[in-house]
């Protein structure tokens, strides 16, 4: 099976790649810089992550950030504080962020003639990213199958565990969390406070070899 | 209503922008630069006529030429000449072109706090182009509506139309074709050979004020 990994850098993103790797799928990984903050700390930790596992990875410039809405972005508001699922956490979401990766992965696939398009998103994404609920998963997998010759899928293979069943996981397949990336506010260590802090922390509890800032 | 419209200053677009004009919409448009030949001769085009209409119109750079194959790509081989929907014309293709374009646009209706995306596909397409089919426009349009806050819907006025239908549509309209683009070789006269000069001539015969090449 030949499949193009949506890769953030990231827990999620960096399990479904060993994950796939460890099943003999031939792994190209796709990354994009869509102008938000944490965008540089996240890319070089996905560099770093596909030099050490020899995959090609590929980067994909868009520049949504003058016209999308969200405090994630560099022309957005402060990165609230606080849990991942709570109601002030929605300013993070980038509209329709999910369906855009996943377009632009699924024709960069057609033109690759790869099999499928996969990408991380789990459970607790699915409180306030309504791009990352089963409903627009399976959707988006139609319009795929539907708009391409190769009819190509999309697989979520997380779609409906939470992020410690990840984690858990990934320990399974000894990923190094040191190798990922997921502080919205960038920089070289991760805040601790930001939502995607908090949801880290907790899904790594016990196994969490992370410095954090707080 | 408020609509953006994905609009490439062609027959088909340019026809259901002054459509929803027609029936009070507040339009916006959004155009594409995804490194096709023709796409200065398009957006000059564009330019002119949402500037004529007074229209907001604004363009998104799409760095997809390096990484997909198509030969209406500055990257891809030569332009066939033929009718538009033979399987010569396949090579035209650029994968997921309008699931890529949809889903940009409805990031973007939704950061503005639009109601739908606008879509001038019509059953013309469908013979070679996978994602201009209703079966993709309606998969997509429930990935909008499942992806999004504002459950914003993908309107496809044509979909079911030919396009000598939607030129008589524009005609009622008061469009001059003159101010709209369509060969894929760019430059500024229509060639009138490539598959789409050949469309263009079927659609318009009778109406016609373009000046060809051949």
């Amino acid at each position: 099976m030949k499949s193009v990994v949506v890769f953030s850098g990231g827990m999620d993103s960096t399990t479904a790649l060993y994950k796939l790797i460890s099943e003999g799928d031939e792994v190209s990984a796709l990354t994009f810089d869509y102008g938000s903050k944490h965008n540089a700390s996240e890319y070089n930790k996905a560099v770093q992550l596909c030099s050490k596992l020899n995959i090609v990875l590929t980067k994909i410039e868009l520049p949504l950030d003058r016209y999308f809405k969200s405090s994630l972005l560099q022309s957005g508001e402060e990165i609230p504080e606080g849990h991942y699922q709570e109601e002030t956490m929605k300013s993070t979401v980038v509209p329709f962020r999910n369906g855009i990766m996943l377009s632009i992965a699924i024709g960069f696939a057609e033109s690759m003639d790869a099999d499928r398009v996969v990408i991380g998103n789990h459970s607790g994404d699915h409180a306030i990213y309504p791009d990352c609920r089963s409903s627009f998963i399976n959707a988006m997998n139609d319009a795929s199958k539907f708009g391409t010759y190769n009819e190509i899928g999309i697989y979520s293979p997380f779609c409906q565990m939470s992020k410690r069943e990840i984690a858990l996981e990934g320990e399974k397949l000894n990923i190094n969390w040191n190798d990922t990336w997921s502080c919205y506010k960038g920089g070289e260590i991760h805040c601790g406070k930001c939502g995607t802090c908090v949801e880290r922390k907790e899904a790594l509890k016990g196994i969490d070899p992370t410095q954090y800032l707080d």
